[in-house]
């Protein structure tokens, strides 16, 4: 076991490719250090190699339960949870003064990283309390921040979303559940929640929940939801517990993966109504939710990363040890067998591997340095640029991880043969868990219309825009270095076909004809992915260049050429996939579309 | 449930594509009629939907285990092979006199595909049993028959396969176990097997171990390894049972998917010696197995498919029955949702299901045809370039579903959203199911370098030349239909590029450059398959083209029209993925046949 993450390579990516150190230069983050964030970075893999990843396997195969009364989940799960706690980690983004880490998103998203490649399902729960604290400190009153999210940066409370009803899964706007105004200022909560992870245990003093629910009379659709908090207990002025609040388990949902992390079928207000705190303004709470959509599916992004990344790690010690075969030149049975990192084809799918996850980590703790740099600057028009570069990345940030680091995980499989496929080695386990993430947090088909409908033509398009700059602003650097220039050429070429592909399906879409402009979103989601994979990948490589022209030696000079090896393989193997499907693309072609739903 | 399969497909590909009518002209099939194939099919379908699929999910859920004595199987897998073989199944392709129903590999691979839909792990021990006895029918003696294949035929023997050892997957040359010849003329087998599916269990009388050894003296590598035939418990020449061989259970393999299958881990001649019947000649085992192979990865190929079919009409009950949203240019949330099955991207979802799962079982059974054709043939040249066909088809017709029926699974669960994902519903049973095809009978890998380093050579490229005049006929059909002739043209120039491809990367090969030229076997595998299926789909359509001029109505003319869109769908979405790659493999990039393992 370990091989939960590559020290070198996220030291690489967080100071080499982010300049993480540059945020030591904001007031925020200024009594930080280098050291600091490494140290961060330490704890973190010891707490995750100590106590998540011992106990991995042994929650997926004894998964929570439920005997009607109470859920009973294996121990170990709350003894990992307890130290993450102890350590400080529910605190890691905020502020000193709320007894918080005040730790940039980037390092914490870090943190993270590691806590998800240990144990997905262990790390789940303090994700969510770290998604409802986020909520409760961006929008809730004073009075709320004080009875309950200083609990939860303690650690003490944990968190859930609730946003999901059995009818109302992707299309939010047809929640039913219902607040009712009560004369002391709270709503009564009625309704069922689906699939609401973390939504009922005994591993934290109480559980917040962040429900979203329609106040009588309100508009109908997206424009009628509010968000309310909703304690499993409730809590009084100064933060003491009280009673049960009217909040039921109906059930647990059992799933292919991430079986640690309960999820749960919840009821609201059986017996009258659960009591709801109104958080922010009535029917403002999709949008409120939607301000925090960026952070939540760079964790998703990041979770997924997490996953395929421990597999490239684990499959390559398999290759690396275990002999098979001889070279395709040189079959004579009497000599001995090699190693099946030796073979042309393992060699291949092990380069597949690295470049999606090397690249996805990449492209998640880019899109968390935005969040950084938009939240420190001071530059009105710079944030407003950075806000747009990361609302365009965003949906990206969530899928293609999503997509192509559980294809990371198919691959670590194959690479361990027929024992990959026995639950004696985890890959199998994080194949399972990590084909959740093109679900969740809204699926990739809405990721797909989130970019091509949404994204792409806000402010007139000027996050393509500002996008592009930057890209061009590596493919001049890489046009330079002749080892990169026919990697920038090609990058350059598949930015000409993503622009003209683009204009050609917006420009339909304005004519009137969206449903086919817009038919096949999720492949043009998947090829612009591919282009600003292609992208990290050059900057990637630039910067190993640059370390190779400096001397590098040995393990490090192995390190450089495998960066530039995985660049070569993205822009040769993978560039011309997307840029072949953006050409189809372009034709703008209806047979799905217009398929009738008889002919199935 | 149900959704087994489709009767109306099934037919369609059996009769109207595959012309399964014309075996009935043969002399060894000329007793069977398409009444009684089509009462074949609906027993199977009927035992299927009674005995097979009600306990999948049980089995799965509740896996064989061994308490060091004993296996333990849930009885409901014994109750449905019971009832299979009351049925006559296990006799299906065994002549008439010798008890079996003598029918055509074409039909009774459409009645397997049946089983594996239904429970694709019980299925296992009849398909497993099949494999065994064709060895012994094709190769054993008179005496081994009477002794060992009858029992088979009655289905009162299960029969299993041991390949594999711990030390030798992929590398069978490298197998270690051990025949020393004995004074009786049997031989004494020591050594251990691993992944033996069926190894163990009390479901049936006996187990008839079909044994790869070296015996002692033989040449190494592949050219010394024999086949013996391994009892459980020994039996005499009457055929009655005796004492128990020299055959232990040294323990269970626990897998991700297939769990209904016992997997095993088998120790021979723990005691000295388990008694083995040599099969044919010494040192002849591995040609024999090789002679079988193209059944036995048809099978594979077939249960891939099984999995995907029904995964796909799972999902297509699903989005017919499930509403979720409104259509893109119609969002007024006062308005009631639509099923899914209206929203574009599901509908791309499932033609692309479709378009895999359909045309995976059409080259399938079109597999099975040319072993029938090939097997009731006088004409020797016609004979052989059957045979020539079949050998260069079975990599894609074990691969290409083991790779596309897997991704119409992953497809299944994404179209039931958070559903999916849940073991309320079987598709992520299938999903994990199906994930063992890609690695066992020959991994992925390995059918890539056997069709680019063997199949497309073999007989001076004359394979490949008779699968081009049978492609080529169809274009010329096509060609002369205006709603198919973009279709033809697209795929005669696809054609043109895998020939191109092919001659470049033979070229390099004949130039000595071997390691380079097959670095990539496994992409063109891929692309080869896509080239093949684009084949079918255009025969599909022409057939169904013919049908709506001959006036379907109704579903019928849907399931036509169907037919015509999934075609469509093939050629424009996935035909040209398959010619980006071609040309690009023509590059003959080293980028991952020449990376040292150090840079990972």
């Amino acid at each position: 076991m370990p091989n939960i993450h590559s020290e070198k390579d996220l030291d690489f990516i967080l100071y080499d490719m982010l300049d993480t150190e540059g945020l030591l230069k904001t007031e925020r983050y200024g009594e930080h250090s280098r050291e600091a964030f490494n140290q961060i970075l330490e704890t973190s893999a010891r707490i995750a190699e100590d106590l998540f990843q011992p106990h991995a396997a042994k929650v997926d195969a004894n998964e929570p339960e439920f005997d009607g009364k109470k859920v009973t989940i294996i121990p170990e799960v709350k003894e990992a949870l307890d130290a993450y706690r102890d350590a400080g980690f529910p605190g890691a983004l905020f502020p000193f003064e709320q007894g918080g880490m005040q730790l940039p998103l980037t390092v914490a998203q870090a943190s993270g990283f590691i806590f998800g490649a240990a144990n997905v399902s262990t790390a789940g729960y303090a994700m969510l309390t770290l998604g409802a604290a986020n909520l409760i400190s961006s929008f809730g009153s004073q009075a709320q921040q004080d009875r309950f999210l200083s609990q939860m940066i303690e650690g003490r409370f944990f968190g859930t979303m609730c946003l999901s009803e059995t009818q109302a899964g992707s299309s939010l706007s047809d929640i039913r559940t219902k607040a009712v105004p009560q004369e002391d200022g709270t709503y009564a909560i009625t309704g069922t929640k689906m699939w609401i992870s973390g939504g009922e245990h005994d591993m934290s003093e109480n559980i917040i929940h962040m429900v979203m629910a329609k106040i009588e009379g309100a508009p109908e659709g997206a424009k009628g939801i509010s968000l309310f908090i909703v304690p499993k207990i409730m809590v009084d002025e100064e933060g003491n517990l009280g009673d049960l609040n009217d909040v039921k388990l109906a059930g647990l949902n059992h799933k292919m993966g991430y079986r640690g992390t309960v999820n749960t079928f919840l009821s609201f207000g059986e017996e009258g109504g659960a009591v709801g705190y109104l958080v922010g303004e009535p029917n403002k709470g999709l949008s409120y939710m939607f301000q925090m959509m960026n952070e939540a599916r760079i964790g998703v992004g990041l979770g997924a990363t997490s996953l395929g990344y421990t597999g490239y790690l684990h499959s390559l010690d398999y290759a690396k040890g275990r002999p098979q075969g001889r070279l395709i030149d040189a079959k004579d049975p009497s000599t001995p067998m090699v190693p099946i990192i030796e073979h042309a084809d393992i060699k291949r799918l092990m380069l597949q591997q690295k470049s999606y996850v090397e690249g996805a980590l990449h492209l998640c703790l880019y899109a968390a340095r935005l969040v950084d740099d938009i939240a420190t600057t001071d530059d009105g028009a710079e944030k407003k640029d950075m806000e747009l570069l990361l609302d365009l990345l965003t949906p990206i940030v969530k899928s293609w991880p999503s997509e192509f680091c559980l294809e990371a995980n198919k691959i670590a499989i194959q690479v361990h043969g027929g024992y990959g496929y026995t639950r004696e080695y985890p890959v199998e386990r994080f194949y399972r868990d990590n084909r959740l993430n093109p679900i969740h947090e809204g699926t990739h088909g809405i990721q797909g219309l989130d970019i091509l409908g949404r994204k792409v033509s806000m402010a007139k398009g000027r996050a393509v825009e500002l996008l592009i700059e930057r890209i061009n602003k590596t493919i001049v650097s890489a046009k330079a270095d002749a080892a990169l220039s026919d990697h920038a050429e090609a990058l350059e070429k598949a930015v000409g076909v993503l622009v003209a592909t683009t204009q050609t399906l917006l420009g339909a879409a304005m004519q009137g004809d969206v449903a086919r402009a817009f038919a096949n979103a999720t492949l043009y989601l998947d090829a612009f992915g591919h282009v600003v994979l292609t992208w990290f990948w050059l900057q990637q490589a630039l910067k190993a260049q640059e370390k190779l022209a400096q001397g590098a030696q040995g393990e490090d000079a192995s390190f450089y050429v495998g960066k530039l090896t995985a660049c070569t393989y993205f822009v040769r193997y993978e560039l011309p996939k997307a840029v072949s499907s953006l050409l189809e693309l372009a034709k703008l072609d209806d047979t799905c579309v217009s398929a009738n739903p008889d002919i199935f």
